[in-house]
């Protein structure tokens, strides 16, 4: 199954399942809302034979989730890139959050204000299904809706001013997440799915989803042990080798370029970097 | 003003304003939710002549925010701190971040299952009341409802598996927060506020919040350049010297201890440690 969230109009979304070449509205305002209800699969199930049908081509897609409670990143976590780096394999995944306001839509301009090294990051998503806590990896499974793409664009220089890579990772609108959730049943990413990215369509990033050190059942079942997990969550695993700053040398986003990122057997992201190097300056009318 | 949020009932609570030894209650469900409405301070304006009032000494005391959307913390920001430990003062906030779901009531126990190594970070808590991005330090003042305490209890442990703190920090309702938000223009952190931990009447922790390297405005302003602030939004500042990570032996929180967290002028927070070593056994009821 596909499941998207649809902007319909300012400020209007509603969540979709995608059968053929059409998305069925649901009575939702994203797929976050619709998976909230328990009953939410006789829903969809309904929706395929009476709901409101809106063409793929005529539809634009929002981030899937667009409020999660809880966005959990993990680092360092391709074999590839590992071993590249001469690093040795981690016995702990290493785990950083993000914020709601930290995603944007599938195919919106990420605009950055104060940074002059931003990067790319092809990552994994996972979206939680059911609440988890002290799961071991099979209550994980159970408890992973399915996945979709994200990019972890990140601002280097703000992240390596400190030991916390946090500020670097947390601007408004700057992690693309989508276009669509395709569930567990449809998707194997522990087999190997494809993992790119291109920037104006030069590949940069290419590896396998079976080249994650901990798998998304792993992760999930590690971050229920502190925190209990829900409908909604997404948890982020991590990019493979090739991103800017390990060039040499180090290559940073521009302005005007576009970013894609794909998943085979799930979809691809395409953002246009709006970017400059200097905050706004702020005026009184800002702050009134 | 001293603003809280007073459980009145199972699961149900209420924003008050303090009055002499009286609560007055508010039509809001925690503070959070008062602030984010524009005529707050009519509306509590109001409540002083008409409103519901509850003994002090009756109230129980949650969370003054119960679900803040960004909860923003500092670390290794007290000058004595710093110097004690031979570091460098920073020219950057170490920034980390937790979720709404670590936070806990001031007088919660504190239960964590899965740590051995569980330590206290007394911390000067800054409460946004209204939107800043972009800000200056002078409209970060601005934004500024007011303070409250925090404990960022910290599971040392998990902290150290790698180079992301976040995993010890974000364990669910182990960050106490309370008991009261004082506005602003009712106290002032930067002349310089006693700040103390003691455990079981013992004082571990003792400085004052004029040793803070960034203070409250300088910190809401740095981080309004990555995102937005709002309403509610919360930042912890970090804590003093005397955490048991830096004793020799280090010295680890025990179950049954009682963590006393207080700032002259603000109030105490006081909860007891539940603590064992490992997680619970999950049963297959528990993902049912």
């Amino acid at each position: 199954m596909h499941l998207g969230t649809i902007r319909t109009g300012v400020g209007a979304t509603r969540a979709a399942v995608r059968e053929d070449d059409d998305w069925l509205l649901l009575d939702a305002a994203d797929v976050g809302a619709l998976i909230a209800e328990s009953g939410w699969r006789e829903r969809v199930a309904a929706a395929r034979s009476a709901g409101e049908r809106v063409p793929s081509a005529a539809a634009e897609l929002a981030a899937p989730i667009l409020r999660p409670a809880k966005i959990v990143c993990c680092g360092l976590n391709y074999h590839d890139h590992i071993v590249e780096t001469g690093r040795e394999i981690p016995e702990y995944p290493t785990l950083f959050a993000k914020f709601a306001d930290t995603l944007t839509d599938p195919t919106a301009d990420i605009v950055i204000a104060g940074s002059d090294r931003v990067d790319w990051e092809a990552e994994l998503a996972v979206v939680i299904g059911s609440r988890l806590r002290y799961g071991d990896r099979a209550a994980a499974e159970e408890a992973i809706l399915g996945y979709t793409v994200a990019n972890d664009v990140s601002c280097r220089d703000w992240q390596s001013r400190t030991l916390q890579w946090f500020q670097g990772k947390a601007w408004d609108r700057t992690t693309p997440l989508g276009p669509v959730v395709v569930t567990a049943d449809a998707v194997s990413p522990r087999d190997g799915l494809d993992i790119r990215c291109d920037i104006d369509g030069q590949t940069v990033q290419r590896s396998s989803t079976s080249e994650l050190v901990f798998d998304a059942a792993d992760l999930v079942a590690y971050v229920s042990q502190f925190t209990e997990l829900g409908p909604g969550d997404i948890i982020l695993t991590g990019t493979p080798g090739g991103v800017g700053l390990g060039a040499s040398p180090p290559r940073w986003l521009r302005d005007g370029e576009t970013l894609t990122t794909t998943i085979a057997g799930i979809g691809s992201l395409s953002n246009t970097m709006r970017l400059s190097a200097h905050a706004p300056q702020q005026t009184r009318e800002d702050t009134a």
